[in-house]
């Protein structure tokens, strides 16, 4: 009578906290996009429901449907479930679903998000006030995300982007990188941070006026930095991306 | 010769990573607040080098100095250690140190960041776009943080509020809560998770029209919803808190 929505965090089981772990090993039935699922080592009586990445609301209300049946039931997120994942769909199904899933005891546990693995791959791009922003226009009319981005930049918030390329949403990052470029200078930093944690992650620093946003996947999560964001050059080293803690005034 | 700042998460080592326990274990010394030191299990050869809350920098310079003498330093950050935390302090550090700093093997290890943990505790309020907007005008000036609020509000971003308050800020809590409700209806959810993971963990809902800015302390994190924000009650069990992963149409 249990549905844990459990964040396994990006690409690598090294991300899974001790809270996860145990969670895991709680449940009866575990559900989640097959290649998610298939990075966790379950156990030979726990059952497992993959699905597809586009079917989260489907995937949802089986696993809510599933634990009203008295199972202890665990559905499984990339990253952390409350960040462009799998928490709100559960609540959306709940919200719209029969009373009884009401009446289930639904636990979150968070994860490291992908802004968070990427951040900590080059320094502290993070270090100063910031905002996540998903480009999928699935969900929202593109006119608003490019009123967000406006906002973000000209406000001084350092912009991690989420969702920045589909197969099916070919031109979006392009144009949010120009609209960004009529805010800040060319020489702001830009992470591109793709598939952290896997043996095929690569983690790239680039300028605002150098992106080539032909470069980002659907497996890529992008930094955009602050007019304060600075690059620490480091012999034999890569460079530390940050941006300092302070801000000495409006930043536009 | 290596340097690695390490997220613990909030309040409780259920936060751990995998990751963040084996950094732990190969370290020789360990850095940090003396609380999030004490909430470790550090071995009898691990020196512990443990600090005031405000001494980020003397901190930061003290675990590299030690760790450019040869050994594997390990500086522990509450949370996340590129948000808000020590790891901007260290980029800092290198950037005005001597060049032997630069040559260090300097690693971030994340961890789960107050809002994400406070988010799980009750749905899903960051499920949309989101911001994270530390109130502390120790290191920017208090009209930067306000027109930081406008343009979150306006643009239809859920605001993460850290360091709402302390000792030596008891106003600008309150002066936020009057920026925000200029922007949002008086429903608008507000969230106030206090000390998440540990024994005196307290999370509340209220709505921005009947937030008590006397409610928040320096360990509290208050999330501040958007117009979409939703609050599922449950017979017998707290409401569940998300922000729909749709969005309709430009939000103010």
């Amino acid at each position: 009578m249990s549905l844990t929505v459990i964040g396994i965090g990006p690409g690598d089981t090294c991300y899974l906290t001790a809270q996860a772990e145990a969670a895991l090993a709680a449940a009866d039935a575990v559900y989640g996009y097959g290649p998610y699922l298939d990075r966790l080592t379950l156990r030979a009586d726990q059952e497992r429901h993959a699905s597809d990445n586009r079917q989260e609301g489907a995937r949802a209300s089986a696993a809510l449907k599933h634990a009203a049946h008295g199972a202890k039931v665990a559905i499984v997120s990339g990253g952390d479930p409350g960040v462009f994942a799998m928490a709100a769909a559960i609540c959306e199904q709940i919200e719209i679903g029969p009373d009884a899933w009401r009446a289930l005891d639904v636990v979150v546990i968070p994860g490291i998000t992908a802004m968070l693995a990427v951040a900590a791959r080059i320094g502290a791009p993070l270090g100063h006030d910031f905002c996540a922003l998903s480009l999928s226009d699935n969900l929202k009319p593109w006119p608003l995300i490019e009123r967000r981005l406006d906002a973000a930049a000209q406000a001084g918030f350092v912009i991690a982007l989420y969702n920045p390329v589909s197969r099916a949403r070919p031109w979006q990052f392009g144009d949010a990188i120009e609209c960004l470029r009529s805010h800040l200078p060319p020489a702001t930093p830009v992470v591109f941070g793709r598939a952290v944690g896997r043996p095929d992650e690569r983690v790239e620093i680039t300028t605002l006026g150098a992106v080539n946003a032909t470069l980002a996947d659907m497996a890529t999560l992008v930094i955009v930095g602050t007019r304060e964001t600075r690059t620490i050059a480091r012999p034999g080293r890569p460079p530390l991306v940050y941006t300092p803690r302070a801000a000495a005034e409006v930043s536009v």
